[in-house]
């Protein structure tokens, strides 16, 4: 506990990714392997563009994961996130991308996102995905986050 | 205290006007014209349409106001924001001229409106306008509206 | 400090006043004659009846004054709100013959009253009242209650 | 991914439909179709009319849906719930024909609609409609609609 | 869909029923009765009287039900639900008196009720009573309400 | 329904006890004995001492219950919550053995109890104690009780 | 900064005091006594009784000042409030007297204190008092507590 | 009232600049040019990059100001925000940047902005800017946005 | 009940121990063996240090367990969470050990912990760990803990 | 604008001070000197340790300034803050400490820092301080920090 991890992205500066596929999303050893836990990343800065209008738009992501051999580096995320920022694609395609590209690198046991758009014509949309099968003996909370109101 | 007023509509089914042209405001007397107070009504359910797209558009419109000698009836009031439903103004314009309508029926000696939009764009309008001064020995809350904030 | 004051109504059974003249609303003396300081009952329990249709009215109403040599006692507070149960009054008259009454018995530096009523039709009031000026050196919070907003 | 779909409201000036019989109702292909996953809409701006009163009725309506084949396009899915603008129908029946309206379309794995009216006569209605049976590898948050509360 | 239904007081003035005895509760055809969905009434302005002392008791009502034939007509609740303003009887009793009364007119597949009722001697009760057995695919969600936390 | 029930304590002054052990917990018939249902006081000012430091401690109590043949009457309750005044004990101990003598007095099919206490050296401890089985006709709703969050 | 203070009661097991007059209100040197700025204690642990009935009352109490010389020495003040457990007196006068007190003792530029009360019969008590002048140089923040509100 | 305004971009599908200098921010006549009041614009999808790391950089934008002769034509306005996306300055400079451009094309009575920044390393930067004299007779509510606050 | 237990730190000054290793973590007799319940820890002041860049990092933890024959002592758990204050590890260790030590003392029926990780990078991460089988008869409420939701 | 400042610690790796004597804080040139703004930062993470026990104290700090010729740069007022980790000072004087320190380095128009302290013994202290006259053209929001409620 407490050693150095071997990753190449945490403590230096990094460039910025001009595109999901030129990212490299990193992975360092579960500490904990064996037993089941669940990590959270919640990330309210993301930002792509649409396919048709090339119009930005936003979400606040939310991912839960059971890891197996491995965990998500933080900061490797966090460039891949934001190597969507010139990115086209719907929101529905766009979370469930997010989520597989995540859930190939680590082989989690259970994997889910999250994505809680912005909302766009006055009607937002969410989009709910996961992989694998929670183990049974994982605690697994629900994301609160709040939902979209309108004004008043 | 307690007599019954003499208005038209409150008590009775009255049919909707189709416009705000076709509205009747009314006015009853103020049962405490000795004194200042005010008065506030909230209107979450207000709806007309864009000038130039035709879309509908949807605000929470708070009403604060000082009597003189009259209040508004509040049935008439109900109608007369009904009667926007096919109206199409900007929502700067929409909101200052219910404002002015009001006054101009009741003659207050205070009046504000604020108009709480739902987003267009992302990016919702708020509109607040007064008329009159508010007589200092009388008590004037905020609305309390919550901001608009997105997602997450 | 702490000894039993002379009032009629607390720690007895007392029978509800049918109509808010039957009530008797007391006063008790106020223990810091020598300084300024605010009272605020809050009853969010109020009920009336419209005078026009005989429908119940529910208000949550909140009062704030700064005594001069008297004290509003609760309990007869409790009753005379409590006779408004049978009684027709529209939303504005009712609120500030009740925020009257009791300026007109305790003589207070000071009296506020704001009446939250419950949405008629889609469009509930809220009616603020005052009398008297508050002594510069009084401390007059905001009372706080959430706005209307309907629904979402 | 990111391809352009072949939808014919999307970036276009569209009409808005007179009554629910004449809006289109488009959907486009699910490009995750090997896997589950749950699309959330979120509609604050419903409006219809009551049958009975002629009287504007407002709802926020959630709906949740796991796609097989197809998703619904989100600018017609919007025209369509504004066709209802000047619709006469109950509550209840408003809110079940819709999710049966899409659910039609689509051919989901399961779609749930709740509709959260905004009150009439002091007592508000929820209404909370489901079809087809929620797959068990699928995440089903709670729409997480605060309930109506009055005044206070 | 939209045509008017046979009920005797929905769009007309209807005077209040003095006890609950007195009161008609009336019931319309469910237009979905090929379907299972939860309907929900939320009545925040309840009011009945303490069997022993007299004194006035106030609850925000919940009721949810999945109709079979029946709906409850809501005109015809709100007047059953105001013959209680008289009444006398513990939180406990009222609370499942009425939601019996709802079930026996409507026999519905499911029925609850949610009383929360307003602190009296600082310890509010909250009464929550269910009948028949909620169909697997209808789908119930809390009722939210939120828990008493006395001040601070 | 509606008939005075044979309490003792109801509607009259009555001594505080001064310990636990004094304190008379009494029943009341349960009106409704052929049905299920749940009914939950929430006690907010409940306050004892530490065993070792005599310092007072403070909770937040809610209590959860479905009867048989017997109800809590409740100003038994409260008397007997406020004969902990001076009583010595953990907070673990003290929450169950609340749970323990109600549910000894009224036998009832569940109950359970929440003890929510005030920090004392930033980390506040909160208790969860339940005897019996709910049920399966019962609607249990969770507590709401808002985490500990410190400041900020 | 940063040196030990000449205090008796931090740091050290204290005997709780039986009454106000016993306790032993504590001040330290002000180490800022260059300059003016606000210091706030909160205490939502207050629990006194009332001098009619001998119930326990409790309330959530908030203290601001502009120190001079003096602070209040926290642990004392602790004591102090703990000191009011087994005291009777008013609402009004029992926060009141606690405000006068601290002033006494440690002569501050300005002092007020909110008590905010618990609910006797449905309808609490908030107090509000403030003593000397906040110098206009001074940052002075409301103290935001949550007013009361019922249920619902 | 009504008629439609003389602008280039809505309606219109509208190319996104590609920097802050490139944007076209566009001005329409004021409809109510003979009275003050307050227009608001909420940007919860603000973005720009940070001008040492190249790290995008994210902040909820609130705009309030007082028209005078011109509005702020709001699509123009959400396309010169939308310019920042690829355009590196800090928060400080960035935020009364915009404010600045806004006021000198529409020459307002009044403007300011609100610039609420998203946390970099554990503390967020808010930045308040406001140019002109509110007049006395406008009506200027807090922007409401909630203050950061960490975890917990 | 009420009687003194046998702790070393309870009551005393005790020294902060320097690292987690050095921590003396102690245990209680459960006065309450004969049956489950469940006892919640919330630690919201927890700080470590991150082992690769030395920066201060800060967690909201909460501890769930259900005992069996001991509890944790409070002041003991204390300074274990107190000595991580120097202690180099990354969220999802850290989390995970703590733990880990608190059951390997206590050999709970079942324990879990949630580490609520303030943000780093913009994208805070949440840890979710349990061990044991969670005894059926127990009622373990969900944590509660607001998600992270950035700005606006 | 957007040009490379001249500051020694942002986007390098930087050495945590370990005391507040040691820390250095720095200054960045005022990109808008020219006009009035307010500049907030809120750092939830500080920490310090009491004079007296040694324990560690915690606190929520938000502070405001209106800057001349200076910013604070505000990488290095993290470290300024960090610093504080090992150092011992009570609430009142560690508040105004850092207060007197910032505006020393950066002289401001106006400077007010609020401390919201973690409870010990259950009274939370609040400390805020302000130096400089805030320029009357200056838009200064409250702070907005929820005040400390203990539990329920
Ligand atoms: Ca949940
Ligand atoms: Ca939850
Ligand atoms: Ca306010
Ligand atoms: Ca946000
Ligand atoms: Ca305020
Ligand atoms: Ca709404
Ligand atoms: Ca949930
Ligand atoms: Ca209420
Ligand atoms: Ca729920
Ligand atoms: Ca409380
Ligand atoms: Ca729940
Ligand atoms: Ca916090
Ligand atoms: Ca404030
Ligand atoms: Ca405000
Ligand atoms: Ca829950
Ligand atoms: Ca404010």
């Amino acid at each position: 506990m407490g050693s150095k991890p071997d990753v190449t992205l945490l403590g230096h500066a990094a460039a910025i990714p001009q595109a999901p596929e030129e990212a490299v999303l990193e992975r360092v050893e579960n500490p904990h392997v064996d037993t089941h836990y669940l990590a959270r990343f919640t990330a309210p800065e993301f930002t792509s563009v649409c396919p048709v209008t090339g119009q930005p738009d936003f979400a606040h992501l939310v991912i839960d994961y059971v890891p197996d051999a491995w965990l998500v580096e933080s900061k490797s995320l966090k460039l891949y996130l934001t190597s969507f920022r010139n990115h086209g694609a719907f929101h529905e395609d766009c979370t469930v991308t997010i989520g597989k590209r995540i859930a190939d690198l680590i082989a989690p046991h259970y994997l889910r996102i999250g994505g809680y758009w912005y909302p766009r014509g006055g009607i937002p949309i969410d989009v709910f995905w996961q992989v694998g099968k929670c183990p049974e003996d994982v605690w697994l909370p629900d994301q609160g986050v709040a939902p979209y109101r309108g004004r008043g």
